[in-house]
């Protein structure tokens, strides 16, 4: 089924305790789109651009299967562009710079041959925009996600909840769960959201896995254990990208089939931070990716049968 | 087959954010006892108190199977107290008071009737102790797994990992295995620690689960996620002691019996924490852990057919 992501196509410039970058391709809604390539032939992206961004970029989304119509480049604007510095412990970063640029009066514009798409991936951006999003839809998809982070909270928290409010699945890490609903036990965070609205919940914890709440029921998906984390920018997204991706080409949304799904999320994250921005995503295959899953399985993989 | 068990039996006086305790009844040798009585109809302690210590306790110790031969009871002279009181995240404390009392010069007697133990816990005590505990057994045991603190790396670094190399099971937190190693990736760290002798590295996550090292092999056991830690107290010993106690009641040492004893582990620890001390150890039967147990497999039970 078709899968219609909308994030942030966006210059980062990142610098981990490993190396630096200058302004590499980055945005969630690159990693979401390549993520989500490794389950689906087709998608369809919305997104802003200015015309620094290289179209040589643009034809690689396509190469990716990726439907750039809703993809506008704004004559005369710059990129959206973010730079950042991950401590020592990679598990936090200083923001170094911010310029919006395009993404300061973004109006996200829906194609019409966008609008038969039947899975949503709002990834993370204003929740006023996300809102324009679901709003301009004419028809409901059958599974809305979203991405959110602090910085909503902070600014525009009555905003946020009413978009919260409208999705099937919020995808969180475990700080902003806590933030967002006032509750330090993950559990009861993600009670908390569920009475907001979306049935699905799902929690990332970075190097400690993720939970999923779905309705009653709850599953915890391990991290694979890496021995080097060489930049993490991206893996939220790319774990949110692959979870939707799977979705889509299933076609099945049930608490069993969202479990693959994030094994599968899990798994694409873990090959993200091997390598700075895009660079891992662009060179594994799905053979790479199903060997991968596999380690997943035996990680976490045991049979109760007692022998005492 | 049999369990020798060496730790600490000491009185506790707890604060958390939901209440306080006066003296109550702890030490490490006891969560670890009560914990893998719940596998083994016997086995073996090692243990010093001082005559302030309760005589029903010791009377409790050998209804749940534990021959109190080897706990010396020190005439004029007081059991080992600690004081703690934990920070509002549950996730770290502040010690109050350490009074060691009989545990200052405690010289662990091994009576003879406890020679053919096959199987040794050592609970964190000074790695002095623990190692004068393997010396004084005649056989080898056929696996010794200990436990230790961040405490003797800071003072007793060498005799540390003198004691190391003589086990076969290294049971340690996070936190304790980055400053043993000085390797922040736990992949690393436990590969290190093998490197000092032991085969297989056990790595507690706290609310994050545990990372089972053996050889090559990697095993990740969540923790179930819990709406209220109301005191972590003792939560590593029980964790511990269930582990060797499914172990001994087993006799299997394979890495697949290691996973199940584990998820027991993790699951005794899991009722732990929900009241102060060793309360909820105390009243909870097997069947209350057989049910949490099954809540632990439906956590983390996914199956990869692919749908896509």
């Amino acid at each position: 089924m078709s899968l219609l992501t909308v994030g942030s196509v966006a210059f980062d410039a990142i610098e981990t305790p490993f190396g630096k970058t200058d302004k590499i391709i980055g945005g969630a809604g690159t990693y979401i789109a390549l993520s989500s390539s490794f389950f689906i032939d087709e998608q369809n992206m919305v997104a802003v651009v200015g015309d620094d961004f290289p179209s040589s970029m643009l034809e690689t989304f396509k190469k990716k299967g990726v439907n750039t119509e809703g993809i506008q480049v704004k004559k005369g604007e710059k990129t959206f562009f973010w730079s950042g510095k991950y401590h020592n412990d990679m598990n936090s970063r200083d923001t170094l710079i911010t310029e919006l640029n395009v993404l300061g009066d973004f109006d996200p514009i829906i194609p019409n041959s966008y609008q038969d798409s039947s899975f949503l991936m709002l990834g993370n951006l204003s929740p006023q925009v996300q809102a324009t999003v679901i709003n301009r839809l004419e028809k409901r998809p059958k599974l809305i996600a979203m991405d959110t982070m602090n910085f909503w909270m902070d600014i525009a928290l009555d905003d946020l909840k009413k978009t919260i409010s409208m999705v099937d699945i919020l995808i969180i890490n475990d700080e902003e769960a806590r933030q967002l609903t006032g509750e330090y036990a993950l559990k009861k965070a993600a009670k908390m959201v569920q009475s907001m609205g979306p049935k699905t919940v799902i929690i990332k914890k970075g190097e400690h896995g993720a939970l999923l709440f779905h309705e009653n029921h709850l599953f915890y998906a391990p991290a694979l254990p890496l021995e080097e984390v060489f930049d993490p920018t991206g893996a939220g997204d790319t774990f949110a990208g692959g979870f939707m991706g799977f979705l889509a080409a299933s076609g099945e949304v049930s608490f069993e089939n969202m479990k693959r799904a994030i094994i599968y999320g899990s798994a694409l994250a873990s090959f993200c931070v091997e390598k700075f921005g895009t660079d891992r995503l662009m060179e594994i295959t799905k053979a790479d990716l199903h060997h991968r899953v596999n380690e997943f399985v035996r990680l976490t993989n045991f049979d109760m049968e007692l022998t005492y």
